[in-house]
């Protein structure tokens, strides 16, 4: 079946129904995405004020066959945000949609417009003596709904999970113009089938979530931060199990980084203060929150002799102030952005089983060399198992050297990760980038279930068409 | 679409194609549950040993129309496993499928096939010296597959979360005899729609569970249980608020209880140590576990004093001993069966907002009494907002002389469940005897959904059937 383009013949079946300020042209914007891969038609943008208008136009638009982009923050890395060539969509934006209709301090809950920034999000259980644990270099921009609907990830899943973790209920407008009202406060409740995780990642291909509960946690109360140098990936990874039996939760992040990073951190960013001017091969970023009556300092040095002894860390920094923290996680918030400037031939987000980490790295570091020379930067959330393996060009070359290359550092990356049991998504999502690989690596069973469930709920197939799934 | 009965002319369909041994008669534990509300009709039980063997059959009866019903351990209580009348089901026992495929300590990460009983999942993850922390009254019988598939609660949700939130991935068998190969050892997997999810909570109706990959955690060093006394459940809930602040994520259960539950297991199981001669109208049973370096009866005298200092606990009791904190267990874990014995008139597994819960008890005994004398027994997994809320008869009646009220008071406590914004299936599910319950109080966006779901991938209707939802 295909779809209505919306034109300036068509638009007037949409914008006739709500008030003029509803609808803007799309600015650049609303068309393009960080990483510069995808760039969206011109076009329609709506921007409504509460869920009854978002299913005032989903049910036009699914009447009249019109597709529609379900808009966040626009900071999506894999082009679930734009729709680059066919039927031009409707842009449906919920960036009016940002109010905290109420905070539950005793209940650790919040409840959220899909709209509300995520920063936002945290300042709010901030206000309210509470944490709302999802972090991630983006969240100064991103909404809410678009975290939820790609299950981002972020820093702080080790203790707190994935952002579907963090979720208790949903207000929804499904591919019907039907509102889902779902917003439940409760811990346990199991009437029927979840919708909620089915939404959840499903980068709206099947609804429209349009407010959220929230679940949030108590702050704990004193943090500390250290950089400990590693041998090795799989030292990093012993390290962590030694600090869980001797921490607990108490370790909130544990972020792995090479020496790489920091090398493009001090050639694109040299104002951000590094912890070494030579840094290590290896450096783990490792956050402990603690309660009243224990003191993080002694948690980390705890950790650290620890693993001295077990001859898993060489050295390290053990952070003294607030200050020296916030630099640590500056180093890392920002490796993202040197890498950026320094220009990926390719980038992967992936994840393995913990026990398979080690093999990944070395293995996928000899598929690379046999390809060329290159340098590669691999960071990431090394207690999830999720790592951002991104190769660039030497020094000298430009990514644009290696176009024809490209395709196959991709495909031997992720051939591997998917020999090894992982995924070749681990947090950013399918979204237009990679719908070939689902289809290549994907459990057949799962995708004609994904399929039939996309058929049943948007039979039009107006609902981000083209993501995650093919139209 | 009417199913084909399961007769002497119709089994030989099934009962060709697989091994002889892979069935047998339906004997009557496959016939009865728990409460005795529900009696199964004689029939086949098979028993295969393998996804293969489950697909095999599931194809069979997906061509022939034959009903499934997915059976663990038999120990749901709502009749989820228990089809009284209608065409005659196969009822597919996966308790011959109960390895422990493999355990991971260093990952966290157990995979276990659906047949495995909940307590040998403990004691594998035990060996390893990791925790499997679904707990519940029934995990000596219950199977981690029928666990999953109901979503099961349980006493370490408030720490650990639901069964759902303990599972990785899931092998399952969905209803066109398909084989789903989703064992995901990975904590960050964001390829397409959330399958797992779906298929948990969903009471076999959407497939049948085979095997699952299941997150351990590391086991805290040192756990310590107390009885404290408090004035109400407002005063609970203040003392958990407080206890968090203390002690952050290492309360592990916080179970409230009434004194009529003290008197019943007096009255019905007097050889049970009680912590009290006189039992207090309220107290709460709380568990923490902790780290090494810390001591658990220093944080429960801190909580104590705190929260006596906050006039929110009259008096308690810290257990000095193993045998003296198994006491107290034995206490909780033995209500249910005191329950049993004295025979509720009407028995309800409830969650509202944790706001609302001193309101819905307040309310829910008026409404009680305005029906007629009972004795209520009410406790629960307070933190989690859920409790079982059991109206039993005066002494010297029994709940026979109660029959012309039972409706009445169920749908007194449900309705104003439902006017609190709670569930009116907290952790039991809906299985058969709440589908009425689901089609009044169920969003009617969200029922819909469910029932393109359904429809979608069981379009023959065969899994389960009246299940969650009506045939």
């Amino acid at each position: 079946m295909t779809l209505t383009s919306l034109t300036p013949e068509t638009e007037p079946l949409l914008t006739a129904v709500l008030p003029a300020d509803r609808f803007r042209r799309a600015e650049d914007r609303y068309l393009e995405e960080p990483r510069g891969r995808f760039r969206g038609q011109s076009g329609l943008v709506a921007l409504p004020r509460s869920a009854d208008e978002v299913a005032t136009l989903v049910r036009l638009c699914a009447r009249h066959r019109i597709g529609i982009i379900p808009y966040g923050g626009g900071t999506g890395l894999v082009g679930g945000q734009i729709i680059e060539t066919g039927p031009v969509p409707l842009i449906l934006s919920l960036e009016r949609m940002n109010a905290v209709r109420a905070v539950y301090p005793d209940e650790n809950v919040a409840i959220v417009e899909a709209g509300v920034i995520l920063a936002d999000v945290q300042e709010a259980a901030l206000q309210a003596g509470r944490l709302f644990p999802l972090s991630l270099a983006a969240e100064g921009t991103a909404r809410i709904g678009g975290n939820l609907s790609t299950n981002a990830g972020g820093t702080g899943v080790l203790r707190y999970g994935n952002a579907r973790d963090l979720c208790l209920g949903l207000e929804a407008v499904l591919p019907d113009g039907s509102i889902w009202h779902g917003l439940s406060r409760l811990r346990k409740d199991n009437t029927g089938y979840d919708l909620r995780h089915l939404l959840i990642g499903a980068e709206g291909t099947l609804g429209i979530i349009t407010a959220a509960a929230l679940k949030l946690s108590p702050r704990p109360a004193y943090s500390g931060t250290a950089m400990l140098v590693v041998e090795s990936p799989a030292a990093a990874l012993k390290l962590l199990t030694l600090g869980r039996d001797l921490l607990g939760d108490s370790i909130s992040a544990f972020e792995l980084m090479h020496r790489q990073g920091m090398e493009f951190l001090a050639e694109k960013l040299p104002d951000i203060r590094r912890p070494w001017d030579n840094p290590p091969e290896w450096c783990v970023l490792v956050e402990v929150g603690v309660t009243a009556g224990q003191n993080p300092t002694d948690a980390l040095e705890r950790l650290f002799v620890a693993g001295a002894e077990a001859e898993l860390v060489s050295d390290g920094i053990i952070a003294q102030s607030q200050g020296q923290s916030d630099d640590f996680w500056t180093v890392r918030e920002h490796i993202p952005e040197a890498n950026r400037r320094v220009g990926s031939v390719s980038s992967h987000d992936i994840s393995v089983p913990l026990g398979a980490l080690a093999e990944f790295i070395t293995k996928a570091n000899a598929r690379i060399n046999d390809i060329g020379d290159f340098r590669i930067n691999c960071f990431g959330h090394v207690g999830d198992g999720n790592l951002h393996y991104n190769v660039f060009p030497m020094p000298g070359k430009t990514k644009a050297d290696h176009l024809a290359v490209r395709e196959q550092i991709k495909r031997s990356v992720h051939d591997l990760v998917h020999e090894l049991g992982g995924s070749v998504s681990a947090e950013h999502g399918i979204g237009r980038l990679k719908v070939g690989d689902l289809e290549r690596y994907g459990d057949p069973a799962k995708l004609a279930a994904m399929r039939a469930i996309k058929g049943a709920l948007d039979p039009a197939g107006i609902m981000n068409p083209g993501a995650v799934l093919r139209g």
